[in-house]
C-alpha cells in the first residue's frame, strides 16, 4: 500500500532489482530507435474507432528496443507496454513502458514527448524515468531521489494554490464533474499551462511548475511519474487525497499542503 | 492594404531596408540578456490590476537590448515595444518588439516561449523573427522567404480540415461566441494542441502543424508572425476571412482552402 507521498520507510523505497544506470540505457536504445524512424519518415496510424488516437511506427519501434535490453539483463522481469501487451505477468517484478507519450505532440513537431519506463516492485512504484528527447532532459527518480542528467532535484515547496503554476494537457477532455472542479482550481491558481503530457510531472519534479491534474490516465501514462515526482519531493495521488491512481485520476504537486488544497477544491 | 495570403505583386515584398543578416544579430543580443537574468534569478512582477499577467526582468533587459541595437544601425526606425512603449511613431518603417512571448511558458520552465520581432514598412508586414531559444531554433520570414537556422522552410500544405492538427494557446480566453467556433473547427480537426504562444505558428511554417486559431492578440504578440507565416506559404488572417488583424482574432493556416474552412466553420 502507497500513500500519496511515497511515505513509509526508507526500506520501502529500496530498490532491489535494478541499478540506475540501466535506465540510462533504456534511454539510449530508445531514443536511437525513435531517431531512426524520424529520419525514416514516420507512419502513423489511427488506434481508435472513432476519433484519432495516433501510434507511430517509432512508437512501436521503441518498445521493441526497450523490452529487448530488458530482456537481455532481467530475463525474468514482467513488462507491460503500451504496443505490445503483457509479457510474464505473474512475476513481482514489472516493467512499465509508454514508449512515446505525447504521440500527439511528436507528430505536431512539439519537444513534450516522452519516452516512459516506470519499475513496479510488489505493486510498488519503486523507480521511474522520464525521458524527454527533444529536450535533452533525462529524469529518473529512483531510490527516493530524483535526478535530471545526473543533478538532484527538488520540487518549488510551493504551498499555496494561489502563488501555483498549474498544468494540465487537455481540459476539454474532463467529464462535466470534472470539468467543474479544475476550474474551480484554475480559478484559484496563478497561472495554468496546457498541453504538456509527461512534461508536466517533470516540471514539478525540476520545480518550475507546482501542480498537474488530469483524469483517464492509464497506468502506461503515470507509472514512470511516480517515483520521478516523489523522489524530488512532490505528491503524487488521485482526486480524493488517496494513493491509488487505478481510476486514472492524478493530481501531481509540489507539497502536501498543496496537494490537500488542490484535492479540497476538486471535491467541493 | 494586405490579403491574408501576403499576395500582391514582388515588390510589395521588397524590403527597403533590412537585411535579413540583421534579424540575426537581435536574436543575439536579446538571447544574452536572457539568458544573463536566468542565470541571476528570474523577478517577476505582475502588471495585472486583477489577475496575473506576468512580467520578468528578463522581458525588459531584452527589449532594452533589441532597441538599442536598432537605434545604433537605424536611428530614423520607429520602435513599438511591449514594455517601453513607441519610439518615433511618425517614422514609415517600425519594428515591433515582444522581448519574451510566452513569459507564463518561461517562468513554467517550458520551452515554447519566443523572442518576436516584426518589420513594418508603411503598414505592410514585410519581416519577421520568431525566435526560440529553448529550442535552439531561429525562424525568419524575409522578402517572401521563411528560414529555419538557414534552411528554407514551407507549410505542410494541408488542404482539409479532417486531417489538420490545429492549435490554440488556451481555449479559456475565447469569449462565449468564439469558444462555439473554435469547438466546431476543434471537433472537425485531426488533433488538437494547446499552450504554446508562438511556436504554434512556427510550426505552421515548418510544416508540422496546419492551424492555428487564437483571438485576443495584441499586435505585440502577431506582428512578427505575418511574414513568417506567409513567407512559408501559409496564410493569415482574421476570423472573417479579411487580413486586417487589428481586432486580435487571428486564424494561421497552412494553405488558402484550409483557412477557408476554418473560417467558415468559425463563422456558422
Amino acid at each position: 500500500m502507497e500513500c500519496a507521498r511515497g511515505c513509509g520507510n526508507a526500506a520501502d523505497l529500496l530498490i532491489k532489482s535494478v541499478d540506475p544506470a540501466f535506465f540510462l540505457k533504456l534511454s539510449s536504445v530508445a531514443r536511437r530507435a525513435i531517431e531512426a524512424e524520424l529520419t525514416g519518415g514516420l507512419v502513423t496510424e489511427n488506434k481508435a474507432a472513432s476519433g484519432f488516437d495516433p501510434v507511430t511506427t517509432a512508437d512501436r519501434a521503441a518498445e521493441r528496443a526497450l523490452r529487448a535490453l530488458i530482456e537481455q539483463h532481467y530475463p525474468d522481469h514482467g513488462i507491460w507496454g503500451e504496443e505490445y501487451g503483457l509479457t510474464r505477468g505473474a512475476s513481482p517484478i514489472r516493467w512499465s513502458l509508454d514508449p512515446v507519450d505525447g504521440t500527439r505532440a511528436l507528430i505536431c513537431g512539439l519537444p513534450s514527448w516522452a519516452i516512459l519506463v516506470g519499475l513496479i516492485e510488489d505493486g510498488r512504484h519503486v523507480a521511474g524515468m522520464i525521458d524527454l528527447p527533444a529536450l535533452s532532459e533525462t529524469l529518473i527518480g529512483h531510490g527516493g531521489v530524483t535526478t535530471r542528467n545526473g543533478a538532484i532535484m527538488r520540487t518549488s515547496s510551493c504551498a499555496l494554490l494561489s502563488e501555483a503554476r498549474l498544468a494540465t494537457t487537455d481540459a476539454s477532455l474532463f467529464s462535466a464533474s470534472e470539468a467543474a472542479g479544475f476550474e474551480r482550481v484554475r480559478q484559484a491558481a496563478r497561472v495554468t499551462r496546457f498541453g504538456l503530457d509527461a512534461l508536466g510531472y517533470a516540471r514539478i519534479a525540476t520545480g518550475d511548475i507546482d501542480l498537474v491534474i488530469e483524469s483517464g490516465l492509464k497506468p502506461h501514462d503515470y507509472d514512470a511519474l511516480v517515483a520521478v515526482v516523489r523522489g524530488a519531493g512532490g505528491v503524487i495521488g488521485n482526486w480524493s487525497g488517496g494513493a491509488e491512481l487505478g481510476g486514472g485520476d492524478v493530481v501531481a504537486a509540489a507539497s502536501q499542503p498543496l496537494y490537500d488544497e488542490a484535492v479540497a477544491l476538486l471535491a467541493s
